[in-house]
Formats: structure tokens, C-alpha cells, sequence
């Protein structure tokens, strides 16, 4: 393909039809990428269809909002839906399909089949968003399965929901690789996401002490620290002092089964989650040594 | 293939053996049959498997004794094991690939995703059995997408775990048609069941009722019987009176929601699980009308 072809990508909104035309793909011998998104699209997401778009013949990037990941006082309603705008920000990307469902195509009547995520999901999102991850799970096996993928993209911002998606993978074979790309920040730090918008300028810039407190935490790691509940304590208090309203957890685990880590040892992944006028924001930082 | 040909099928004990076989013959474009089973063959497996192979161009057959569709205290150990035996049965019936995973194959450490199973699997066997099909729809769900099956075929005495596949086939949207073949029997109707072999002498003559008093309630509904709560009465008295130990459940119901009908309309299943001799039987029938 020449670096000036633009190829207009299929959309479809159909199940039957994203499953006929991947299942095509499939039986040519095509390696299959899917990026899951719920749209409102960034650089961040965006990061992950370039990468993907050099991993595979095919690329399919979907776009849903969905329902059953979003608790019953969350933000559903309000979440950003900015489908045309999301479709110029791909366009150049050279995506095969975008797959649009609307919520009755994958939640037909009837609907009650879920799966019930690995135990590593009860922990910090899920103790506070209790039927998150399932949500998460099922939505992103019932994508995989539609879009035959054998590859697919996620950002290490959500670092629990890549580490619940990579174990969903192994326990129920799904038979497709995981790719988990660098978070993507705005020049001042902040991480890339949906949820910014809802910010007023006076809470954007105070949001950025997110980014900060887990730098510092790192350079507290770097220099030797490895008194985690200290450190929880440092990050919490940082974030208070920074003017967040209130902060959900603030954490330094173990990468690979989430669980707080005192004494800590390498790699840590320190992991936070914090409030600020009405906004939740998350953000992480993997930290493997000096 | 000639009438005489003998094929002999690749037995398979690991997974990434499996699937590599599947994606191999799924990238070739064939369909791929699964017949998911425990191992203990009899005639209705083995026509699960005849179906099976007029279906597809590639046939595979799981032997596996799931231990998460067990409850504590139910018969996981003693369950009957005849691999060599099975084997044997299916040897002459052209095979491609036969799945004989440990139990570790299927269960790594820290495996802990499940498959929630559909509201329906709250009924009847899920009321006795309560973790029953949540492993059950697991195993399926696992076994499907190892063997890159296009198709799968269930047999009909198990008739709530049909339907609780089914629902998940679709909510999940895994990809796999399903087919239910008709209970095989023996001559003197108590349906085939890997558990006949648990059941004494005594019990064995017994058992027959089981059959009986279905078709004895299928001749009532054929005369006009519509009363739901009254046939459930009249099955369960003429299995206690026919010497079963008790009675878990024997009831007329939606083919497809599986709730008590009363009053009962067509289609209707009749679904009887009874204890005799510490054996646990099921059984069914289909009535759609006269």
C-alpha cells in the first residue's frame, strides 16, 4: 500500500455481518487485529490502531459504548459520543472495518450470558465498580469472537483491565495474542483520556498531579524505598494536597496478580485512582528498576 | 473417503496442539464438527458423533471429565473412565482428532475465568446443582474454541444443558452452530447415560419407569391434558410408586425458557431427574402435539 493510500474502511453495524466478512478474512490465511474502543477517540487510541495496522493484514476498530461496564451512578449517559469525528481521526489510519453496533445487536432480549472475570478483578476498579470488569470481559470476548481477531490492542492506562483481559485470555483459550501499548499523555503529563473533557480548567490543571505523584513515587522507588504501605501513604496524602476531593486507592502491586505489594519488590506497577470535581480519574506507572 | 476406510485420529493431549490442528484445517476453509463428551461412550454419543461426521469435513472428539460441572459432593471420582475402551468404539468411525486433555491442561494454575451460564440454568439441575452449569458452559465454551468448531452437537437427554449451551452460543457470539439429536435408548427405553452402569439388578428393572411415566404423561397431554401442576403430581407419584427413592423434580415446561407451564401449550418438554439406589437419573420428552 503506497503512504498516500487512503483505504475507506467498511462500516458496519450488523453482528452477522462483522462475523461473515471476518470469518472471509480468516479462512484467507489473514492475521486479524481488533482495537476495542468505546469511541471518543484520542491519540491514545489511536496509538494502538497504528500498531495494530503494522501487526496485521487486517484491522478492525470497534465502537461501543458499553452498557454493561458502567454501573448503575455512573457516567452511561454522559459519555462522550463523537462518531464522526472519531471516523476522521481513523480515516488516514488505513483500517479494514469499523465495527459500530448499536446496544440491541449485542444485547439482544434475552441476553443473560456473561463472563464472570478471573479473580484478579474483585481487586481496586472492581472493589470500587463491582460488575466493571464483567462488563468489560464480556463485551471484549464477544468482540474478539465477532471479529475472529488473533491479535488485539489495549493501552496500559487501564493496567487492571489489560491484566483481566490477559488472564480471560488463557483461562478460556481464546486463541488471540494481547498487546498492551505505552500510555499516551497530554505535554504536561496527564494521561490521555475519554474522561478529561469533563474537566473544568481549573481541575485540568490540578489534574495533573496524577502524573506527578507517580513520578515522584518512582524516584522514591529508584532511591531505594520499599515500604509500600509509606508509599501508599505519601501518593494518597500528595493527591489530597495537590486538591483532588478524594482518592480511591493509591497503590504499589505486584504487575501480574495485582495484589499490594509490602515490602515491595521488582517490577512494581504503582497504580492510582482519585476524584476531582465529580471526575474519576485513573493512571499508572510500571516501575522494573533504576 | 471408501465405506472401508479406517481413519486413524490424532489423539491430542494438549491444548496449543489442538488449536494449532484447528486453525490449521479452519484456515483451509473446513468445517469443523466438536463432540464435546466425558469419556464413558455409549450409542447416543457414538450418534453424535455419526451426525457429526456426515456434518463436517473435520471431526473432533473431547474426552474430558470436567471436574468444575461437579458439585462436592457428587460423583467426580468414581465417574466412569474407559479410555481404552472408547477409543475403540470410535475407532471405526473416521475421526479426525480425538482431545484428551488432563486436568491441568484445561485448569492452569490461577485459572479462575468461568463462564456466568444464562438465567435459565437456575432451574432444575442448576437448583440442585448449583455451580453445575456455570462449569458446564465453560468447558463448552473452552472445548469450541480450541477446536475452531463451526458446529457441535449435543444430544437431547440433557436437554437443560442444550439449551443453556445454546443461549450461550448466541450471547456470546461465539460463532458455533449447535444440533441436538434425539436421546438413544435402550430397548427397553430407559435412556443411555455413562450413570445406567451405577444402577443394581434391582434398580436397572426399576429405572424403566422413568421412560414410562414420561410417555404415559405424553399419551395425557395427547388426550387434551393441560393442567401443568396436576401431570407434575401424577409423574412424580408414579415414581415414588414405581420405587425411586425421590423425585428432584418432574415437571412440564417451555421447550425454550424451561419455566413450569400451567397451563401447559405446545410445545411442551417434560423433564423428570429421580434418585434410586443413591443414582441420580434423568430424563426427557418432547411433545410438540398429536
Amino acid at each position: 500500500m503506497g503512504a498516500n493510500t487512503i483505504l475507506t474502511p467498511a462500516i458496519i453495524n450488523q453482528a452477522a455481518g462483522l462475523a461473515e466478512l471476518a470469518e472471509r478474512w480468516r479462512r484467507q490465511g489473514d492475521e486479524i487485529a481488533l482495537v476495542p474502543t468505546m469511541g471518543a477517540l484520542h491519540e491514545g487510541h489511536l496509538s494502538l490502531v497504528r500498531a495494530a495496522r503494522n501487526a496485521a493484514g487486517r484491522v478492525i476498530v470497534s465502537i461501543f459504548v458499553n452498557p454493561t461496564q458502567f454501573g448503575p451512578h455512573e457516567d452511561l449517559a454522559k459519555y462522550p459520543r463523537t462518531l464522526d469525528h472519531d471516523l476522521e481521526l481513523l480515516r488516514p489510519l488505513g483500517v479494514d472495518a469499523i465495527f459500530t453496533p448499536d446496544e440491541n445487536e449485542l444485547y439482544p432480549p434475552g441476553f443473560s450470558t456473561f463472563v464472570q472475570p478471573p479473580d484478579l478483578s474483585v481487586l481496586w476498579e472492581g472493589a470500587i465498580r463491582s460488575t466493571h470488569f464483567r462488563g468489560v470481559t464480556t463485551i471484549v470476548l464477544k468482540l474478539l469472537l465477532l471479529s475472529r481477531a488473533t491479535i488485539t490492542f489495549f493501552g496500559q492506562k487501564d493496567f487492571q483491565q489489560a491484566a483481566v483481559v490477559r488472564r480471560m485470555l488463557i483461562d478460556l483459550n481464546v486463541g488471540c495474542a494481547l498487546r498492551v501499548l505505552p500510555t499516551v499523555r497530554e505535554p504536561d503529563g496527564l494521561a490521555m483520556s475519554s474522561r478529561n473533557r469533563y474537566l473544568s480548567a481549573d481541575d485540568r490543571r490540578r489534574a495533573t498531579a496524577l502524573y506527578r505523584v507517580l513520578t515522584n513515587a518512582q524516584q522514591a522507588l529508584a532511591s531505594g524505598e520499599r515500604d509500600g504501605h509509606a508509599l501508599a501513604a505519601e501518593m494518597n496524602q500528595a493527591l489530597i494536597d495537590a486538591g483532588f476531593d478524594s482518592v480511591d486507592y493509591a497503590v504499589a502491586c505486584d504487575p501480574e496478580t495485582l495484589q499490594m505489594a509490602d515490602p515491595i519488590r521488582l517490577p512494581v506497577v504503582l497504580l492510582v485512582a482519585a476524584r476531582i470535581g465529580g471526575t474519576r480519574l485513573i493512571d499508572n506507572l510500571l516501575f522494573e528498576g533504576p
